[in-house]
């Protein structure tokens, strides 16, 4: 088998800590090539650049700043700077966690998201909060690269990514790994009125304190009982099941010739 | 019962002439406020501005334009702006189909994301591209008019939203109504190099030509058809199939005292 292709973004941006600690743990699975945003891009989601044309900055042969979103980084990458379709995507480390309904406003999330759409296996990884507001990446390099060794081995369904998320404590005091489904938050102070010099009122998007729906078995419960939390996230978001009873609907005058079909 | 309060947001812009069309419509329907971006931000996603802080521009008591995304238009909108939470927030009308994939760039169906997480049933309304470049969104905003009506007679389930996309054609060439699942397009020319006059490279992000993977009971199919397209959309993105095959990886040695949980 020939050595592992692997293509690494984040949305913390290429010189993030994050991203350096996965980069390195995953030269030891195979061969790495970082395209990453040439700043922060958190909160990104899964938002393509289309107003302005894009860069590619070669900050080392195998390292390389764009300055677009994460998702613009994969797509860009796959599609154009890579001789050759990578083996695995891998995005993070996000520093703090990706859990439950944020992973639709993840940027980590995201590129990893663009990869699938693309044909490429891919997992996001990102990092608990810390007691003390550190981040130690160590541990969470070390889970990333076992799971990228067993995405090689095993595969995953096409359409389907993983969402890794790896608590911030030293590895002897994780438990072990839990696999999960996504769970939901309520955020509190999501919207922070403030007023300027000049007396108008402006409006910061808050939401850091969350007031978390306890669910034993979902992302969030894990990581907060000091495991591992490991998602898998398909991205058919079809609601097959309201599909049967909006059918159900009087929808005959909605449309056309009010012929309606199902 | 009081009148409907409706809450009208897009990805086009307060200016676009798709939101005049479907807020001009909904006053049929109940009391509209228009909270929408300040400019056009297609390909926005479920984005969120958190580096820097959003105003509030009252063009209208009852219009407002945000320099922010348009998930961040509902959000202020709802947990602030307005006085009493809407019935039904509406999305739209965008200027181009938004089927498949396509949904988790978009920006019009993020923001009814938005409204969905944070309880508020909504609705993402598209227009079609029309043969010659021109958008008649007359026939879109009825149709959002009367599925406005359904919803408020029928409810949606928590956590999922409806995804209509209208065909660009005069309400008697459409010939009905189709409840579909989401499609997957493949895209072409994704990335488009070129040469700047100091002989750098950059890239634009393409692919507006897409490659359909036809098949006939997807929103896609529908749209080709003529017809109005109808998807429910529900924001659980957990793969439950694929978290039992996960669970059969060797999980074992990935993290911690090696104790798997499931």
């Amino acid at each position: 088998m020939p050595k592992p292709r692997l293509l690494v973004s984040n949305d913390d941006g290429v010189r993030a800590p994050g991203i350096a600690a996965l980069a390195s743990e995953l030269r030891k699975v195979g061969d790495v090539t970082v395209v990453a945003p040439d700043r922060e891009r958190s909160a990104a989601s899964h938002s393509l650049t289309v107003d302005v044309p894009l860069r590619a900055d070669y900050l080392a042969d195998d390292v390389i700043g764009v300055a677009g979103t994460p998702t613009d980084c994969v797509l860009l990458a796959i599609e154009n700077l890579l001789h050759e379709r990578p083996h695995v995507v891998v995005s993070g480390i996000n520093r703090g966690p990706n859990v439950g309904n944020d992973v639709t406003y993840s940027g980590t999330v995201a590129a990893a998201m663009e990869a699938t759409i693309l044909g490429v296996p891919a997992m996001a990884v990102s990092l608990g909060h810390g007691e003390d507001g550190e981040y130690d990446y160590a541990c969470a390099a070390r889970v990333a690269g076992r799971l990228t060794r067993l995405i090689l081995d095993n595969g995953l369904p096409g359409g389907t990514l993983l969402n890794v998320n790896v608590p911030n404590l030293p590895e002897e005091e994780i438990d072990g790994i839990e696999v999960a489904r996504l769970g939901k938050q309520v955020y509190e102070d999501s919207i922070v009125p403030a007023v300027d010099p000049r007396g108008r009122t402006y409006y910061w998007i808050g939401g850091s304190s969350s007031n978390w729906k306890e669910q034993h078995d979902t992302d969030i419960a894990a990581l907060n009982r000091g495991n591992v939390a490991l998602t898998p996230i398909h991205l058919d978001l079809t609601d097959y099941a309201t599909m049967q009873s909006v059918s159900r609907w009087p929808l005959e005058g909605v449309a056309g010739s009010t012929k309606r079909k199902e």
